[in-house]
């Protein structure tokens, strides 16, 4: 099975190329879709660069495709951008939206080939505890009252994994972040040749949205040890 | 005809695309590799993420392939990554290197597909006279005795490029850069839907070398005019 791995850089996706590697699927293309309603239409350093980094030390291709980000557009435009590959299947990190999920079914139904969606309505805190022993993951957004400036470029472990089952039962943040409570940044992976290394980065933080940014200004890929 | 161009986002490049539309190709993808040996292996705002604000100008899906820059891999990783799209062709915008255009036509051999490669061998000065009618092309990289540093930033328009056909004769510069003299960038095109305007750019000359970079720190897409 041929595959292409829906792929923005975070926790999910990462989860997806891992489960697809298991399955002994043949990941031909990452593909990543930009939106052009989002900030990175003006161009900023902003982190979605940063998937290139992935990208080259997974050392598999990057498809860039281009969304207007209009909700209605958005099938036709991942749709454009699949349809020239020649891939049997697409693969997914969708965890609980049922608009995303929806959306690439119906891309795939269209385009005749396969749909995956490995992590969807899987356990959060059990999704969360495997990821963490997987990936080294680290938070580049936030947006939820109860999570601070702090967590901003912290790696979740298993103590910050605590810390969010804590935050879920006081404020019902979700654990696995599926209500846009944090976005995730996977520094490495076992199918990473390399690991990425931030040399700069900043944080930007509004007080009266608790929200934030980690905004990496400057990163490296790093040679593995031999661990 | 479906085809991919080889995109780096210089003259060539956007000519090969230009001229895949006059023939009435349906350009599915931009394919740019990128170098691990190069610097932009460090990720620091390398204007080759430029490319992707082109390939959104265009609106075509890029794809992002690496190479570890041995010569010896150059042709397997390139294959690696045409070999999955749906195309029937490879265009290119070679136009003096044997060893650019024999490792496309391999590839495209290999894979039994079609190879162009339309300004090949074509007179500089009409090349450059025809490119310079077409688009908006600006210097953003010189390395060639009597190109000075006033030349970093510079758009290519006539009053140039006499200048340029001048440097040739004195100096033997190639007036189409093809013995790596400058690299340019096209800011926009016919083809382009939006135009990319420079905001903030940085000069790096080194006085003993005669050579430098326009460092693009920010740039950004604007609607065209009614023109």
């Amino acid at each position: 099975m041929r595959v292409a791995v829906l792929y923005s850089g975070g926790k999910d996706s990462n989860y997806a190329f891992y489960w697809a590697l298991k399955q002994g699927f043949e990941v031909k293309y990452l593909v990543s879709m930009v939106s052009e309603s989002d900030e990175s239409y003006m161009y900023h350093v902003p982190n979605i660069h940063l998937t290139e980094l992935q990208a080259r030390a997974i050392g598999i291709p990057l498809v860039k495709g281009f969304t207007s980000g209009e909700k209605e557009k958005e099938v036709e435009d991942l749709k454009a951008v699949l349809e020239g590959l020649k891939i049997d299947g697409v693969v997914a990190g969708a965890l609980e939206s049922e608009y995303q999920k929806r959306r690439v079914d119906r891309v795939a139904e269209e385009l005749g080939i396969e749909s995956f969606a490995p992590a969807w309505h899987r356990d959060p805190v059990d999704y969360m505890r495997e990821l963490i022993e997987i990936f080294d993951i680290v938070m580049v957004g936030v947006s939820a009252y109860g999570l601070d400036k702090g967590w901003l470029g912290r790696k979740i472990d298993g103590k910050a994994l605590e810390e969010l089952v804590r935050l879920h039962e006081r404020y019902k943040v979700h654990v696995a972040g599926e209500g846009g409570e944090f976005e995730t940044f996977v520094r490495d992976a076992p199918f990473f040749k390399a690991k990425i290394v931030f040399d700069e980065v900043e944080k930007k933080w509004s007080e009266c949205n608790y929200s934030g940014v980690l905004e990496v200004k400057r990163a490296h890929l790093e040679k593995k040890g031999s661990t």
